[in-house]
């Protein structure tokens, strides 16, 4: 592995690049973004060594990995440009925030008749703010980073049968950005995710949207939220600061585990505002005790 | 003031009680619990200097101010029975977290004919799980305490002069701790509260309990909702922990508004559900950035 083309250099792209020279990476990191003050901000931290100009200077790269780290829907156009472009020896791989799509894509676009390779992968990090000048060598440090290689490779040991070398050598990469490698089905992938991620981001906007209705026209109200609101109300309004143009994608790649998962929450609520004097209230704090006493990995 | 009973030795009474110490408070600070072992804590992290034996031993103090920490319903019940068994020179105040009632309840029981005085209060502090074994004195240190006296006593300066010596000596205590002293009218903090600090309580609580119900028999589930689950998951899942004993009280003394409150973010989510795919969603993502990127006392 000599050179690494990074593809979008905002927040998970540049602290790629970050992580790759820190981790004592030896080859070329080039990078390309549309915005040109991202390209510009990771040059000038470091994170990569060479800005591409043009997209055309992307389709002929001959980096051995190319890393898309932009929304899902840029990162679906990329595939769709870059398989038909690439050699068979190099490999692309990407960071993208929903599973299911990118691995089927996958499995028509790439690593078959001499064709490039596709490892489809997700580090569970991140901030509530993007941007090149927030990226951190340090981000994916103990974070889990899944695979998800389309199913039909997760079988056994064929995953590894069918996957390249330079897929290995990815793999190994990651571990020495400190972070830890998992396997996961892409379905599955997504499923867990609505749950424990974009539940959570919706819930934040939701509630932080909410608050901004109700008191952003009462002066009065709003110090009280100021000055009542504590740790809690921090925490949970703490994701209504993430951009839309990254959830935008989320939701539509993942809009029918995403309902769900919504759909479920508010019935609980509605539950929950039922039962707010009636002894069950008691039942649902036990079950949430329980969920939060369970061993951790 | 020479002395000060503390009525609950929990995280919060007894967190008091080391705040008045390391405050430098040169009296004595008493302690009651119902429960042994939270009273034997409190004297062995030298929160209190001496313990009571029974709670008849409570209704006879000379204690120039009697700080009732307990949950919101034993409050009421001690105010019914300190109220005509207290001297006119003491002072009760509490730190109960609805205040509505309680106000109300002074205003009836306290502070004329010879009565003691009662000054409501609420510090924003705490913690997840509680216990005398928790406490710190350093816990109110920058939290805000607010103050709800009657509304009839806020009206401009008259407020001060209703109140007697020992109230504002109470207010000065509170500050050597390090908390910022806030007035409020009782309805508003609590209608602010069922907003800033129920909402996300009964949040938390209901979505640790799905995913309880949703993940807790599927291993492989859990297994994913581990690894995949980051920091998202552990804020908004937090006070999932919190214990039904105190929460118990805050639903029966603040239904309606958290009821209100509850309904309205249902709403809200089945609003962003319906609209994961269309462009409302950006709206709903900006109304959320606006709530998050408002000044903040």
């Amino acid at each position: 592995m000599k050179s690494v083309l990074v593809v979008g250099t905002g927040l998970m792209g540049a602290s790629i690049g970050l992580a790759l020279k820190a981790g004592g990476f030896a080859g070329e990191v080039i990078g390309w973004d549309a915005r040109a003050e991202e390209l510009a901000e990771a040059r000038r931290r470091g994170a990569i060594d060479r800005a591409l100009a043009g997209r055309e200077a992307v389709l002929t790269t001959d980096a051995d990995v190319v890393v898309l780290a932009t929304p899902v829907l840029p990162i679906l156009d990329w595939m769709e440009r870059l398989a038909p472009a690439l050699k068979a020896h190099q490999l692309v791989t990407d960071v993208g925030s929903t599973k299911a799509e990118i691995a089927a894509q996958a499995q028509r676009l790439f690593g078959r008749s001499g064709r490039a390779a596709f490892l489809p992968g997700h580090p569970m990090a991140g901030k509530e703010s993007g941007g090149a000048a927030l990226a951190e060598a340090a981000l994916f440090h103990n974070a889990v980073w899944l695979f998800t290689p389309p199913a039909g490779e997760l079988k056994g040991g064929e995953r590894k049968a069918a996957e390249p070398e330079s897929a290995g050598a990815w793999r190994e990469t990651v571990k020495s950005f400190g972070a830890r490698v998992r396997e996961m089905d892409p379905k599955r992938h997504d499923e867990v995710c609505a749950w424990v991620s974009h539940l959570p981001q919706m819930l934040s906007t939701a509630i932080s949207a909410l608050l901004e209705d109700r008191f952003a026209g009462d002066a009065e109200g709003m110090a009280a939220v100021q000055a009542i609101g504590g740790r809690a109300l921090r925490e949970i309004t703490r994701l209504g600061s993430s951009p839309y143009s990254m959830w935008r994608d989320i939701a539509l790649t993942n809009s029918e585990a995403i309902a769900a998962s919504l759909w479920a929450l508010e019935q609980r609520l509605a539950h929950v505002r039922e039962n707010l004097r009636t002894p069950e209230l008691r039942e649902e704090f036990s079950r949430a005790n329980r969920f939060r006493a369970a061993p951790r990995s």
